[in-house]
């Protein structure tokens, strides 16, 4: 028997990454309702496979009736109506940051903690960068202990969504050709260029952004290493699609660099890639559209007792976002 | 009176910028040499304000004849005829690596080390990124000493020289077009990707890149800490010209951020561009055709007792190399 799924943001990025995911992962559905603003009730959604969706407004009645309700649009949509939602009988999943920091609601990464995942009620998928690295920390934490986490970053630009890849797009075009770059979603021009400045910078982090404390945050939930020292510079890079992250990481215990290789091949969800000799490395374009998460330049971190040094790269919108939120929901299907 | 300048490796990447810079500086010129491959010789080089220079071969004693030589081609052209150079009573100025490891051989940003100009012999300027962090980190060093420093790059297609800035373009105008894109200078597609592999792979530093390993023997050698703990990934970016890097620096004493802000705005060669509230930081857009090095994101680092986070951005081919080199001359004219 399947699931009555609703797709609230199904316009967006995400939305349709996680269409496109429900159709090739035979998601078993009773019925799919797509849920946008009010402006584009009415109107339609392509879906590959079968006739094109229909785009309902948000309603509570209709997403009460779900068993299974996917929130890929933002934080604000997700505050307003994740409580309405949770009011029905269903598993709520939200990929926004809006309850994410709420200590009974779970954030899972169904490889490091399916067994939080409840029957019903609200589950919160993790950021997007932060569920990358954690998926990668997470067998080396399990044999070694984590002490403390030094990560940059290399965030594309439909990490802001369907507008960031269409401006680094009109961007680079402008560029090639001589004329002048308009910035309007980002804060700077992205084409040919790179800025330490993805989400807003909060003063009362020591002009941290969100996104580099979400980092902090989460990482420290998935893991259940509420102290972690954690520091992060998260940088948007002129990539269309695939985080990559530059990661240093301390553990309490000696890991060498074979056993750390071999503990992250047989990570689930990750795929070692991990051949210098040959230039095999994690890189975006190779992540772009996979479902693992690569890892690789696996090596000693020499300035340090116990440490190593990690680059990742993964599908942002796939397992950063859409695929993470899917496979939570086929956890709680079995 | 002026100095009979010999410029080796004029048609490159660098030797273009430093022919740029000894007009835009004035730099008091008596004569000015430059030279090329064999194959190259006879043929001429623009220079602005003045008639094109006629391209020589190298040879011993037109090298000899010069009171400062500036190398800016690859490390065999300098392990070839560096040497040479070396037997006139002239400046040699290095600014490939093949000296820069000899501990008889000066490694030098004036900024920090002029002292340790020669009046004559051999001089080496540093390796790109690794002059713009070390200039970064020097005013903070002065002040309280630092004990260990992790860093992640953002590099330039144009630190590959002028092979890799066309490559960047010719990739991104096919990526844009459908078309397939071509790799022949980089070991993987640059043009909207990313990929940890800046210079040769070297398995006896466990797999580290040779960049990597230069920031860390470099920043060692010009800090006067031998022992510094260091590491680093190298990461090149689809930006045409500037190199940023995301720096993690730990210090003996305790530096608050405001102080820190402080020194870094009175460090010579850099210009602290920190106002986050504006989206005001370090980009290599803005960094391109500075001259100063563009020091930005500076906040404490969470994660350790005296740690602080920097974000760096400068023009590799002038701090980063032309510039340093120029000015090296310039402090031995004195």
């Amino acid at each position: 028997m399947g699931q009555r799924v609703g797709v609230v943001g199904a316009t967006g990025a995400v939305g349709q990454e996680l269409l496109g995911l429900l159709h090739t992962r035979a998601y078993p559905l009773d019925a799919l309702h797509v849920f946008g603003s009010p402006a584009s009730a009415g109107g339609s959604v392509p879906w590959p496979g079968r006739e094109p969706l229909t785009l309902e407004a948000l309603e509570a009645g209709a997403l009460r009736a779900c068993s299974r309700v996917f929130f890929c649009a933002g934080a604000e949509v997700s505050r307003t109506w994740v409580p309405r939602a949770l009011e029905g009988e269903g598993l709520v999943i939200d990929s926004s940051s809006a309850f994410r920091y709420e200590p009974e609601v779970p954030l899972v990464i169904p490889e490091l903690n399916a067994a939080e995942i409840p029957a019903r009620g609200l589950v919160a998928s993790p950021n997007c960068t932060t569920t990358l690295v954690a998926l990668a920390l997470a067998p080396l934490h399990r044999r070694a202990r984590l002490t403390r986490l030094v990560v940059a970053t290399y965030q594309a630009a439909s990490g802001a969504g369907a507008a960031g890849l269409a401006e680094l797009t009109a961007q680079t075009r402008a560029a090639l050709a001589g004329e002048e770059v308009h910035v309007e979603h980002f804060p700077r021009p992205l084409a040919f260029n790179v800025f330490p400045h993805v989400d807003g910078f909060l003063p009362e982090e020591g002009w941290a952004t969100r996104e580099e404390m979400k980092l902090t945050w989460e990482t420290r939930k998935l893991l259940d290493l509420p102290e972690l020292p954690c520091v992060a510079t998260c940088v948007r890079v002129p990539v269309q699609r695939a985080h990559s992250a530059a990661v240093f990481a301390e553990f309490a215990e000696a890991l060498t660099v074979e056993q750390a290789r071999e503990a992250l091949a047989a990570g689930p969800g990750l795929r070692l890639v991990d051949d210098p000799q040959a230039a095999r490395y994690p890189t975006p374009l190779e992540a772009s559209g996979a479902d693992a998460v690569l890892v690789g330049r696996v090596r000693k971190d020499p300035s340090c007792a116990r440490g190593l040094a990690l680059f990742v790269s993964g599908d942002q919108l796939r397992k950063g976002a859409a695929l993470n939120a899917l496979q939570i929901a086929e956890q709680a299907d079995r």
